[in-house]
């Protein structure tokens, strides 16, 4: 059993766990990459958004009384998963690591849907709004990841055929 | 560097365990789910679905003439990936569950959108065909679950803050 205010507290930290794992995700990718300077750009400029996001967000948590050193429980939680994305789509290759940051922004899609939910429950309505606003992002970022997957895979297999050509990176 | 064909190829596989990660997932989610009936048939007929797809993307590996055997290594990749992503959402709570089903349709949107891509690239333009009907149903299935994870979690939470009711299967 648990209050509306206890499990949005702790979606609450799942949150701010979340975007600590996309700020590296996101710092790791873009700084591999070489040759695939459209997507390195788009990567930069959503490591912006995310970093203010956390501003956001901390914000929203201050709010709510949860105090900084709660918050390290989380993370712990997702740096299994941020691990095992990374393992699993070998991220020295281009179109795996595409992949992987699509799916991680429905990751984020999902919690902040689920999360507006918990805000609006526990009447936390400008968090609800906070929440909204990052969502957009969110979706954003994950929209422009797939109407760019094919384009991403098309250069990869091309630089892969041809000889002398770096293609992963 | 790797041919057209070859890249194709070891897509194909990975494809292949992916939907066989989808089969175990939606199985024992399913099984699990107690008071969320709606959820539970909408996971029981995309299990079919996903039983289908294994099907359909056989034959496109038979054709491609993939020999079963190389099929299994590219399992132990993509088991380490669900893993995590069970262990990560503890799925025994509903609302991580319909999360990590989510993300889970969405990594097999964007596998589709590749392998679109490197069927074409690779001449089996009928490979590509199937995986364009594929493909509609991964996307139709993540819609669904992203439509209903605002009334999944409002039950939850519900459940959860009343006495005496189990909220979290």
């Amino acid at each position: 059993m648990a209050t509306y205010i206890e499990n949005y507290h702790d979606w609450l930290r799942d949150a701010h766990a979340m975007e600590k794992q996309a700020e590296s995700m996101l710092e790791k990718m873009a700084e591999r990459l070489e040759h695939y300077p459209e997507l390195r750009a788009r990567l930069l400029q959503h490591l912006e958004e995310t970093r203010h996001q956390q501003r956001l967000l901390e914000d929203v948590i201050e709010r709510n009384g949860i105090s900084h050193s709660t918050l390290k429980d989380a993370m712990s939680k997702l740096i299994a998963f941020g691990q095992a994305m990374g393992g699993m789509m070998t991220p020295d290759e281009v179109v795996k690591g595409a992949i992987a940051g699509y799916v991680f922004e429905h990751f984020e899609v999902a919690c902040y849907t689920s999360l507006i939910t918990a805000a609006e429950q526990a009447g936390d309505h400008a968090g609800a709004e906070v929440f909204r606003t990052i969502l957009k992002e969110e979706q954003a970022m994950a929209d422009w990841a797939r109407d760019h997957l094919p384009q991403v895979t098309q250069q990869f297999l091309q630089r892969s055929a041809a000889p002398d050509t770096e293609a992963k990176k």
